[in-house]
């Protein structure tokens, strides 16, 4: 039997009614199972893929991507995984458009959605918007949907907003499943998730918060540090320490990115800027401020710069289990001595986890491909068998 | 029996054999049947693609287009058409190319058709350049057809130009052929197509001598309005004459906005700019001259805010048949108190139409697509036979 | 018999196990056979399409473009290619990407390259730097791929680096073997490659170096011709003079135009700019020196200017054989009179030559999905017989 058959049989045992048609926007937004089913979906088109069959289950379709910021690896994780179900990008570039002529949101959302199976949007720079944003989008689609207007009904996968980055945290959670060696070995395992120094400014949150909102769901002990003025969204917090109560695992703050590292079995060491200074950003670019954007600018990149201890490496690397816990980091990062001077980390220690971070990466393409799976196809289990059993080649 | 085989049976019956290879220019080069058929197979993929049959007639193949102006719906809608019937679009951006070179649009219309089935243009800007443009471009690759230099004959779809916009016009007219029951309850309507006030500057005449120039062949009662100098190009006022007469309908001009919606059954309320002023225009920008293109667009405001009154205002509104015409627009729209102070329409009104409007639009994507396969498939309607019967699905 | 079938059974009489899983750099990296196998190849495909057979020998896949220079006919010529095997083109847009953040080119490379089958890199402003990209990038996919990143080996197409332009020459001399009836029909033709008077700057030396490094491997007669100072690459003229030798032709400089279109068979008279200038700007732009920069332009300009009499006049072109020697050029042209006052070439012998011009280029995306082909089809043999037999049309 294939490994695409069992994990077909996996899936079936799975409670996933409610995914058909659905939206992801944040992973707390999903029962367990729904999670599962998108991890098991995205290992079956990986096990697909590798056997060279098709996994087309769209003759023709659109994909529509809207990027609100520069993007190399989600864009090409995004184009990676509507072409491999079979789906054509297009890229509502809002600079080409006439979306500055005055167009609302909700009419844009449907103009570009006649033919749209999926809309996979990035909007992290300003807290309080990207979210709202991507609801007005997809609240506007649904009710055309509804009147009428589109003839299927558009699915949105959250490429980043500025509360999670599913797509990402959940192609680092597959990573770690597969590292140590299946989901069920993941309890107890301890989770540093901390602030580390960058020389640039204004880094979303949206990765520690889908991090803690998502990996305190395997009873695992998360934990979240940072230097004073860093705090994440107290909402998300919250869910995080909901999580870890109900599946036996913890979630705490440490003072120190040494605590945290302290016997680590992974390590997620980013950079991030401080919640309240986003909040005063967003107004400052609401007012057109640009002297108050400027000078906001220069206080945060001073602030940074008092935390620079707050690096990953090969000192604080021997801190954690074995002095080897797994490297985590969503790409591109800051390596002293190779992009910039100072940053998040060694240069050393980048090196040596190169590869496990470029499988971490790969796992994008088959995760979005897996919320798009779930979201459009009906019966996903009798698609998954066909595809397995069809017999169709992807390449000749 | 389904109704894409009902409207193939129909499309049997009309006298099509020039579609085979033809360009769509303006749909008044067309004859009446040869306009069905556009109708016609528009709903018969609209349909097929309802009950998820695949509308694929090409396995693989090129649409180019290039859009000489900003553009969300129309770049969408031809992409979601070339998507449709299984084309991929490359756009010929001109600013990333070699064009500026010096290379003639004879050279750049071979080079990039190679693979091409069909070519979109949208250049609307330039009264007497539009398209002229478009010609020059069809002529070159009709000869690089004929000396063997392509092995295909790419068709043209004009995506708007300086005197039609026949994908928009179409589009809005197989909306109302739907709301009022079928083509055959359009004789006698009274259609205003009107000048509305607007905030901005040089809105192209496309659309106004596009509907005067289409919606007269249908017997219909068709009234132009415009304030004064705000007239069309007389060649297209004379075609709406000849086509009012030659199906017992009517063309006339009124002098005043209300004058024209009174008793209307379908109104068109959009600002366009003065004809002469675009001439002047076109030579203002052919000279370089910058300092004049500004001096007339402040000319052109100022002329524009003297006619403020004419605006789809519900007490506009309440003239109309019932005080409930058909609104229509080609979207996007300047909408007093949302969009602008004041403008085109009154938020209220525009608010209640909303979903028809949407639905004006969406009939876009289908007409393009419906233009691309009369220009491309040998035996239409063995090919929606075919698509039918053939079984294939588009999602899984 | 069908042409492909033919051209099938050559294919397999041919040595090309090597071709499997290779990159594109250089002509002279590969064997006799192995491009006798891109010229048959490329002529199968365009026999199927021709006979409107589905060429698509992918169901999904991308290929990766990333043009390091503005582009119309290599960006075409690479859509179409990809498109006619089945390919979905993503450009990398080195701005839109976060390429600057800092980002390595071997992280980029692993993260567009998931499902990714092909790389086509134009990089050819910057001598020394075009190929150590292309091949920095290579390597780090190839890398990516041993270590189990990439489930795919994406093979590169050089679509024109400092040294070599590969897919535009081999188009050149795929025209040149039509034109002559055959390949075996090359022998002692007389081939004049020389520099023609530009009013433009820097124009790169792929492809004179290109062409004497492969038209020398056929038996022909070669001159290449310049004015003093324009000399190419001294490694690429070693490899001609060695191809000539082993193939019964000859490779020799000339010091005129004239000299060197006497009796020519074909001339391929082309600006560029001179190897030890474009060294010189390769290292004022990574000195980031703009009045080194502009002062350099300048000069080259004026040296330019000295030879406004190696032009390819109706003079220069009545020395060649009986006066009517195959014209060839890569496009755009500078054509006196037309593009610009002084330039390559006299505008009647370009018109002269349009319809044979356009013909070459049409070559260009055959060549290229060749070259894809042969990189990723392991039984290519096979493939063809089944695209010729299996009676998929691609086009209903």
């Amino acid at each position: 039997m294939s490994k695409t058959i069992e994990l077909a049989q996996h899936l079936e045992k799975l409670h996933i009614n409610n995914m058909y048609k659905s939206d992801f926007y944040w992973t707390w937004d999903k029962t367990d199972e729904e999670l599962d089913a998108i991890f098991t979906v995205a290992d079956a088109l990986r096990d697909l893929r590798e056997r060279n069959r098709s996994t087309r289950v769209f003759d023709s379709g659109l994909g529509i991507s809207i990027f609100r910021d520069n993007s190399t690896r989600t864009r090409f994780s995004f184009a990676s995984a509507c072409n491999l179900l079979g789906l054509t990008v297009r890229d509502l570039d809002e600079k080409t458009s006439q979306i500055a002529h005055g167009e609302t949101v909700r009419e844009t959302a449907n103009m570009v959605s006649f033919m749209a199976e999926v809309i996979g949007i990035r909007d992290d720079m300003y807290i309080g918007e990207g979210h709202k944003y991507q609801k007005t989008f997809m609240d506007a689609v649904k009710e055309g949907y509804r009147d009428g207007i589109l003839e299927q009904q558009p699915t949105l996968v959250n490429l980043q907003c500025d509360v999670d980055h599913p797509t990402q945290c959940m192609a680092d959670l597959l990573h770690v499943i597969h590292h140590f060696g299946g989901v069920e070995h993941l309890k107890g395992k301890k989770v540093a998730m901390t602030w580390a120094y960058s020389p640039s400014y204004g880094k979303p949150l949206s990765v520690p918060q889908g991090v803690i909102g998502l990996f305190t769901r395997f009873g695992m002990d998360v934990v979240l540090a940072h230097p004073e003025g860093y705090d994440v969204m107290p909402e998300v917090e919250e869910i995080a320490r909901k999580n870890a109560e109900a599946t036996g695992g913890s979630y705490r703050r440490a003072g120190t990115m040494a605590e945290a590292f302290q016997g680590a079995d992974i390590v997620y060491p980013k950079s991030w800027a401080p919640f309240a200074a986003m909040e005063e950003r967003t107004k400052l670019y609401q007012a057109g401020d640009q002297a108050g954007i400027h000078a906001l600018e220069q206080r945060l990149l001073a602030q940074n710069a008092l935390h620079k201890d707050w690096t990953c490496s090969e000192e604080m690397m021997k801190r954690t289990k074995d002095g080897k816990a797994l490297y985590l980091h969503c790409l591109p990062a800051d390596i002293s001595g190779l992009s910039c001077p100072e940053g998040e980390v060694d240069n050393s220690v980048f090196d040596r986890y190169l590869v496990p971070l470029y499988k971490e990466a790969s796992y994008k393409p088959y995760i979005i491909a897996a919320m798009i799976f779930m979201a459009k196809v009906k019966d996903p289990v009798a698609a998954l068998m066909a595809l397995d059993q069809g017999g169709k080649r992807r390449l000749f």
